[in-house]
């Protein structure tokens, strides 16, 4: 049996996926400390501290119980460039994906192998074709659009996501990226599956059907 | 002992509480689908029946519950202009308050008293005057912003605001009025007091506090 193909972010109260740009911001401080607030219930996880290698200890729990789910239901991973662009800066270099990740890119390049499971591939020939080879890949497992927010968007667009998850923050951005920021409103219809709220944030599921 | 002063509101899962604006949007029809959308919760809800006189039955259950709750807590409300104008034609006779009503205008005019014990008081002094008046009309009970969102966000900026509830429904609208569009981010830090699903929205509740 084919796997579903979702997404899972943090989202501020707001709608922000992200803070404003950085690099329309001269004050990457203030973009740190806002990304920082978004993600605040990811970082003293046990899961993030195993799976980045930061060393024992971290919380258990509910919101570790999801994060690690959401880890392990995952296959296979599509990325924009841009995101992986700037990941490729950011990440260690035993990588966080564990599985094959699926570049979305105009340029073509060879698979980049890293320690630790992650292998990068590059699709040039458009999101279809990425999506083909991420379910191939995955198995039975699902595929994870991981973002930016832009390829979450095309793919919720072209009636690819099966369903979603976020984690909304208890935080207001005021600017920055919107995750669903050009949503086709008139096709895509949402199902409920489940809401839960822990102490940090509140964890909605949603499936997603045509309208 | 001085009650909260509170607002709470639907909101879309793409952070707006309204649909396009009806004066920009040539398709009344299509404003109205998406409202109905965002409101859905409320209509087969006992309370709302009984609140606007539409006879027997409707739902009980926790969605009833918070309706009713948010009713009793409410001593007073201040209501924007625009808000007011377009209740004016829509409402019953016995407005759905039946309490003082503040409504922010420039231009004086008598209080106008309703059936059923709504009363509205037009206010051309300012926010913090409405303010003053409410607090004192509801006397240990709570004081709503009613809305509209720009009266809301007039009242968060200004500090003025303790704790809101979002019904946070399972529908995308793309377009519309955004709840926090204009918020000050810098100034507004918020706690998270409660989150609960019904099958229909999650409800979310946060206090507010200076940043």
């Amino acid at each position: 049996m084919a796997g579903k193909v979702f997404f899972s972010v943090s989202m501020s109260l707001d709608g922000f996926s992200a803070p404003e740009q950085r690099d329309q911001d001269p004050k990457l401080e203030r973009w740190m400390a806002q990304w920082m607030e978004l993600q605040a219930w990811i970082f003293p996880l046990r899961f993030f501290r195993e799976n980045l290698k930061l060393g024992e200890g971290g919380e258990q729990g509910r919101d570790n119980d999801i994060a690690r789910e959401t880890f392990e239901r995952t296959g296979a991973s599509i990325l924009g460039r841009r995101m992986f662009d700037f990941g490729e800066r950011a990440w260690p270099a035993e990588a966080p994906f564990h599985t094959p990740v699926f570049v979305l890119t105009h340029n073509r390049r060879d698979p980049w192998e890293r320690p630790g499971g992650t292998t990068f591939h590059f699709v040039d020939d458009g999101i279809h074709r990425a999506l083909e080879r991420a379910r191939e890949a995955a198995g039975d497992r699902d595929v994870r659009i991981a973002g930016g927010s832009e390829t979450i968007l095309q793919y919720v667009n072209a009636g690819l996501v099966d369903e979603f998850s976020i984690a909304l923050a208890p935080v207001l951005f005021g600017s920055g990226t919107r995750l669903f920021d050009g949503v086709d409103a008139s096709k895509v219809a949402l199902e409920p599956i489940r809401s839960e709220a822990s102490t940090r944030v509140t964890h909605l599921t949603y499936s997603v059907r045509p309208r």
